[in-house]
């Protein structure tokens, strides 16, 4: 694969901002699909070093952008902000560091909403079947793209960090360390029940209409009431006893609605759940919550651990939280577990926060100094 | 309350079958409500001996009737079969067992799909609010009826054991022994949200109408989904792994629905959620559920510690789950170490099951021989 003419050149002058990279040629995706162009919006911070071996590879959970952090072009604070720039534990003034939009996803990258150049309709149901490794190869080719050939570092956290191992084992030479929070090596059956749930609110929703809405529109009341699925998995019962406890609504809306809302807990997850509503594309959600499902690393090699043993990372840094129930401690103790049994440079960190799956996000306390140090140590 | 004339005799000859029993005069509510007339839908098994003084009070939990167990009238297992029975830890040889059916419910006792005398149309939403308190007042009134003045014993588990604490704080002095299993003295804020998502989902089903449903008919879908979820929150990640690990069905509705069942895990839950939907009345469903979140053991004295301090009991045994996020170890710990420094003869035991919040009904292994010494040691 050949970068020449594929780069949409970043501005030395401002470091950090949003470019879109357009992979050269046609797409073969992990399950056999086609996509005849593909387009990835990322966002970079820092500078690529002369030796071109100073960039660090990120990839977002399920529902963010490549907004990972704030910029000279951008200033909103991205989701990770606490993690990303001078200084920070990915310190742009060493390092090189890019967020990949998620393929099949939204926010400007080729996902479901895009429009098929064959029928100059958008793919909707007729996006090809959508794997975690497509979301890993598509990222591949944007560092490709932008003329690196060998990364510093790969970081990604619960999808991110599913899209993370499977990049290391689809790409084994291409990367020098492994970053793996809450992640996974293949989905549990509680999780895709969850998420299974989460896809058959938004199916049944009429909205939907088998995937054919009009742009912009969509099953709105499903997507709000499987986002508050997802809240309540993201999170965790010990963060909301101390943040919410049994707190009630100034004025409840129980008043004007029956059943309405009445906790503080209630209000919470209708405002968040209403704020995901209106940048999310329905269809990009089904196809990237399904292929969280099939994510499974045995197929890099009949089973989970000849998957793992792919993975050539110098060192891997796995990270797993106390209070995650989706993404799981024992599941993070597995993958640190089989790496070190393979003779890998592992170093496994167990955290004792409160803030569930979602901690990354938040903990800035406790995740700061660990990355911090491995970032450091390189 | 006079017991007198209320009573549908028990047949001397078929011990156990079903009583529906009517209370006498109107029925005020926890909240201040008055529910005209009440009927209850009663099973019971075993004899009441001539002092009166061997009767068990089950509560049942949010969704199941008070077939709690077969009897010669109906043989039909019932869903705590292995614990009431000639030779079962609730042994029908020696003690006279009642299951009462919650108030506010459906299965033949009064609740929101019952006729309101006073229109001669369903209640539906006009239905008084209700409390895990009518609850346990309700069938306290059952007990009188039947014409026992202290109970040998009052059990229940989940809603049923919030219940059976409700009843132990309301009526001091009509409980020997009191068992309380996978129960809570107030909601968390995370069993809220899934609960309140849960009423979300249904009230969302345009079939709602807003209560105004046709008898029979009804927001299925919406019962459907949030059984789904109910179900997600009832189990363990740990036993569904051991049970359906990543295993595909043999025939993916996937083929012929985009987005269909395609993991066991799914028709698991599909198959489960669609018995529900055929037997539960949706209002009925809405009113028990918010029910449990307004449940506080600290109406009961101004703290839950002193709510808890109007429980008489002479002895009291808490069970709990390891694997139950819903009513999690840590609340039935609760309960015993506040009954523990009131002075009470309190029993904790926490179980190592695999089978979550719903471990009760299943783990015959675990829960049978704990009952059975706390019955055979009275």
């Amino acid at each position: 694969m050949s970068s020449a003419g594929n780069v949409i050149p970043l501005r030395e002058a401002a470091p950090g901002g949003t470019v879109t990279i357009r992979l050269p040629g046609p797409f073969e995706m992990w399950h056999g699909g086609i996509l005849p162009e593909v387009r990835l919006a990322c966002e970079t911070w820092g500078k690529l070093n002369a030796a071109r071996d100073n960039a660090v590879l990120l990839f977002p959970g399920l529902s963010p952008g490549p907004h990972a952090a704030s910029s000279a072009e951008n200033p909103t604070p991205g989701w990770w902000e606490y993690m990303i720039g001078p200084g920070r534990p990915i310190d742009t003034r060493h390092y090189f560091a890019v967020c990949v939009n998620s393929l099949g996803g939204c926010f400007g990258t080729t996902g479901p909403a895009s429009i098929d150049p064959h029928t100059r309709e958008p793919y909707r149901l007729n996006f090809p079947e959508l794997a975690v490794e497509d979301i890993a190869a598509s990222a591949h080719g944007a560092v490709e793209a932008l003329g690196i050939e060998r990364l510093h570092a790969v970081v990604g956290a619960s999808l991110g960090g599913m899209a993370a191992l499977a990049y290391a084992m689809q790409f084994p030479d291409g990367l020098d360390d492994l970053v793996a929070i809450s992640s996974a090596t293949r989905a549990t059956p509680f999780t895709i029940a969850l998420r299974s749930l989460q896809r058959e609110i938004i199916r049944n929703d009429p909205e939907w209409r088998s995937g054919f809405y009009a742009p912009g529109k969509g099953p709105r009341e499903g997507m709000r009431l499987a986002r508050k699925l997802g809240l309540v998995s993201y999170r965790s019962a010990v963060e909301w006893q101390q943040r919410f406890a049994r707190e009630r609504v100034k004025t409840a809306a129980e008043e004007q609605t029956p059943f309405g809302i009445e906790f503080e807990i209630e209000a919470y997850l209708e405002h968040n759940a209403q704020k995901f509503v209106d940048c999310f594309d329905a269809n990009a959600y089904l196809y990237l919550s399904r292929a969280m499902d099939r994510f499974d690393a045995a197929e890099h090699g009949g089973t989970v651990e000849a998957g793992l043993a792919r993975i050539q990372a110098r060192r891997t840094l796995v990270i797993g939280v106390e209070t995650d129930f989706l993404f799981p401690m024992q599941q993070q103790e597995e993958i640190a577990a089989s790496l070190y049994s393979l003779g890998r440079n592992v170093t496994f960190v167990p955290l004792a926060s409160i803030h569930g799956h979602d901690a990354f996000l938040i903990d800035r306390e406790r995740f700061a100094p660990v990355m911090a140090r491995f970032f450091a140590e390189a």
